[in-house]
């Protein structure tokens, strides 16, 4: 059988892949999340945000040191200089706030776990500031949105899978 | 009106909260995520579980040492020397693994950050050991379970919260 | 001649000197730093503070996530898990930043490395932030302003000094 | 009106800019930095760096290290893997310590904040050395001194930037 | 006297030397290290490692993190984007475990310290895990074995070290 | 049978151990480590000592801010805030330096692991200043010397085991 995980060797031994032959090409990936609370919650996020301590710019700015974190997170990714780093929140409904990470790079790799790191760290920080008044919080549906670039080419989220996974 | 956001000054500055006055005692929170998959996916994690090349290991490291780079991930998080790591895989049905983290620590704050961001780095590790095979993994329900110790006492995660967030 | 500095052991070599005999007790240290810019770029930085986009609040938190590093980067500093950090900013004419950093930790070492480091690398993201506007910006009077805790007592930054480093 | 600071889009929310489609030219930037002591500790450090003991090599390093954890440090600066940095030291009088830091890289970006971030960390490691006997020391006119490479071109600092900020 | 050092300049300032000017080309490095134990401490790691508790796979885990710290760790080493890296075990005798790593990037410097990192932290790991059962054990023979590519070509360990250090 | 590895439970799954039932105690530790290299590589590096460019100050800064990483390099190691570090050099002969350090905590674990990470670290060091003239340096005989405080009380490296692992 062929080994289906690249990431171990056919001896089951872990190992940083080696990507010395692939090619340097734009990519760029986009990742999800969401955070649901409480709606008193989420009304004081959002009413904060329009005045004073903004809990979601402190939880952008941790997605995005976390993103040039990726690679000291996670075993065997790859260290990658990233060139690009946005975050965006929306509130969908009255209790639950998107996430969504887009990460750009130059690279033999891509970057799809810069991108959902930056989710998860922000979504983490969006707990943290938020835990004394909401412990109940969840964190939810964290996934990659669409991939461009490499060999693998275009990826996007299909509604199916939101379906099956809802 | 009271400023609800302990990690805000009155003047909505962001600050990391004086502790300086809580009591040390011994704490203890426990964290959990779900990492939806196909179920091809899951039953070649499984099967190399029980061989080589053990996704759920490495997966678990990456949750341990995530555990202990909290505060360097989570901007107003304090510095603590952690006591114990523990973290568990389950599937709970042919396409879901269920993490559970639990951290431990005699000090003057909580870790519920320590044991989500456990939860969080073991299932982002799970996708970046899978994804080759399923890009279209999710990770579901980061919660807190239970915390104990410190002035806000025992914290359970109610089935009310399963069923309003599910 | 009795050797001056303590980081060095009597033959020269740097070490990290043990602490282990010094008591634990309440300490907290206050340190400044001024950011001299041009008046054009200090309004464009209070302007956007009132509105969207705070180069303060971002500088307050590299600074708080700064302060955690120290012992990362200043070599023969003792690690220490602190207990609070606050960061204040002032403009104290239209052209000057007055950068107030205040940690404190309850410990056998003071925290002055910790409010010194706080305040700098704030200093440094306020350029960071506003350099594509004013490169020639420049940080200024980085200092301890008071330290309480410790053998060596309550010390206050004199008068004195400011007319002679002046 | 135009968004003057590129860390923020027009929304004002912060970002890593994507610097994708800049070219990749060789770049290099000098800082510096001055730290103001009593005399008898200039004096200290200075005989000190004849025999044994050195002061200043410890900064040099700590300085060194400390432009490699530019991006770590500074929330919205590029990760790059710089090519080469040399720091010099001199006093240019009986109580002043100047620091100066000039840092190179190929990349997409500039290495500012790299040289910027070693004269500082520098300058706090001499503090931190020689704390014990001089706490008054202070830590002036940390600047961009030059510039080269990259769209912007050569910048050098100015005279005039020296009388005003004297 | 020609400078024999390059890590340090004419005056003996130490430095992280410019290699801009060295050409990017594909190189790699194979270091090895290894671990003397009691027969017994090798026959529990052998005999956990075909169940369960596999204390070489954290090793291997350990060393490949380890080596996208290197520049972190050894202070004038350059910072790499590093494209690869493996690390195996083999017990030679009934109480020696042999690591070996292998590091590959393509850029402008050699990756020896990767490769001699990633196997000395390995080691490390090695002894944390087995600590409890034998405080004895000693890492032995932490060598380059093998370097390609760069302008100083191929390098290969001779039989003759092997003698003169046995 | 017993587990014989606390750093696994008894399914096999790594943990890092539930320390917070240890008493707080005064623990030392001190280890070793030997750098093989030409006579002429051991000359440069005692005379550029006594001179300029003093390898073994850049060496042991590494070894001590190594300590101080340890938590982060060795994934089941508790991070520690260390108390005290020393670390010493000899040449044992004119073609071997010995690397002695020594680290100090009050707390709930030993600190073999930072003593050892300390020489290792330093020892690289040694290798990446004097690769350049002389790739076949090995590092040798790292293992604990001594160590104090906690319920294993005191341990001493015999002499059996020099002549054993000899």
């Amino acid at each position: 059988m062929v080994n289906p995980f690249t990431h171990f060797d056919d001896t089951g031994a872990s190992r940083m892949v080696d990507v010395g032959d692939k090619m340097e090409t734009a990519r760029s990936a986009t990742a999800s999340a969401l955070v649901r609370m409480k709606s008193e919650t989420a009304t004081l996020i959002r009413t904060k945000a329009l005045s004073k301590g903004d809990v979601l710019e402190v939880a952008r700015l941790a997605g995005i040191m976390g993103a040039k974190k990726t690679s000291d997170l996670i075993p065997l990714c790859h260290p990658l200089p990233i060139h690009g780093v946005e975050i965006q929140f929306e509130f969908t409904d009255d209790r639950t706030l998107r996430i969504l990470a887009s990460v750009k790079v130059t690279g033999k790799t891509g970057v799809e776990m810069e991108a959902l790191t930056a989710v998860s760290i922000a979504a983490l920080t969006v707990y943290d500031m938020a835990k004394a008044i909401d412990r109940e919080m969840t964190i939810e549906k964290i996934r990659l949105e669409e991939k461009l670039g490499g060999k693998s080419g275009h990826f996007q989220a299909g509604e199916d899978r939101e379906r099956t996974t809802g």
